[in-house]
């Protein structure tokens, strides 16, 4: 399998998964400014129309995008991983909960946070309406160690994003729980490698766009 | 089972859902400003604590939040009516018009359009950002009558969430793909009856709060 992926990006959920199972995968890495795969300076839109990552080549070729279908297909593909249920009911648990993090915290409330080309009075607004959503996910976690009773892919998913809090006026801090759960869930072999590897590449994305 | 919904918001999808299935289900009308049932004002924040619908109770007693979710759940517990792809790749496809429709289309599109308390600069934004959502599925229900090989819940969510266009600056007419195809599935009998009832319980709506 072969993931298309940026820095730091919620693409980097899938490269944990594959971390967790201890398989090798081929990453391909997009610059989110121009577009363009950093290898062979491909078009990434030829690949996936709308340019953002990730996006997932199967073994059969096939191209997947957005994330929640993504993770779901990875952690089917590697089941001795056991990044998710197989239960029904635990498999619906694990649809809601990625979901959440897909809509009401990844886009409802960080990506306005995030893009430098929102408004100021977005921004705000975003941060109003999830402030709710943040007390709730830290009842959640207040008491376990995972979103599900063990570690799945939508852990992956929500380390990936609350760690973006430090790019944005979400402080953490205000939710003892989630501090607690971030450090917890970034100290597995998997995410601390993840995070060390994608910093580092963020950080030469981030030159490289200073230069342009 | 049990649904909690309001006149013409997502949960609708749910409601046509079982109108396929041609299943009885219990539906329960929340106010979306008092967050209380409209049958016993009992408190819907007791039922699911960030209070948007859909919610379902199902017939465990157990509540399932997050439309993607309930939407898999409804689609596999009637399998009769054939919502859902039951092999992993159609599955795997279906997940991927769940997300992209919750992510791309409802929380970035729509959600600011349709919010009064969105800031003007927040409504723009989010319209910029969406027309090469809209631009994109215009391009895939261009020669093809659903968003996968046959009817789903994703087209039972996508033709709830364009519908909403009307109330906001988004005219389908500059997509005759998206035009016709809410044309198409809105005649289906399902879809029309849930429209219909809703209308109606959202005109009502409207009055109480004018009322109020």
């Amino acid at each position: 399998m072969q993931l298309y992926f940026s820095p730091l990006a919620c693409s980097m959920a899938t490269r944990i998964a594959f971390y967790e199972a201890g398989v090798d995968a081929r990453f391909v890495e997009v610059d989110p400014k121009t577009k363009r795969t950093l290898e062979d300076d491909a078009d990434y839109l030829a690949v996936s129309p709308l340019g953002y990552v990730p996006a997932l080549r199967t073994d059969d070729g096939e191209v997947l995008t957005e994330n929640s279908a993504i993770l779901q297909h990875v952690a089917d593909a590697l089941p001795q991983a056991k990044l998710a249920p197989t239960d029904a009911r635990g498999r619906t648990h694990l649809q809601q909960w990625l979901c959440f993090i897909g809509t009401e915290l990844h886009k409802a409330l960080y990506t306005p946070l995030l893009d430098e080309r929102a408004p100021a009075e977005a921004k705000t607004y975003a941060l109003e309406k999830g402030r709710s959503r943040l007390d709730f996910l830290a009842k959640h976690l207040a008491h376990r160690d995972h979103l599900l009773d063990a570690f799945s892919v939508a852990d992956a998913y929500l380390v990936t994003v609350l760690t973006w809090s430090v790019a944005t006026p979400i402080d953490l801090t205000k939710w003892p729980a989630l501090l607690a759960y971030v450090g917890r869930v970034r100290e597995r072999p998997s995410v601390a490698r993840a995070f060390a590897e994608e910093r580092d590449l963020y950080v030469k994305e981030k030159a490289r766009h200073a230069k342009a």
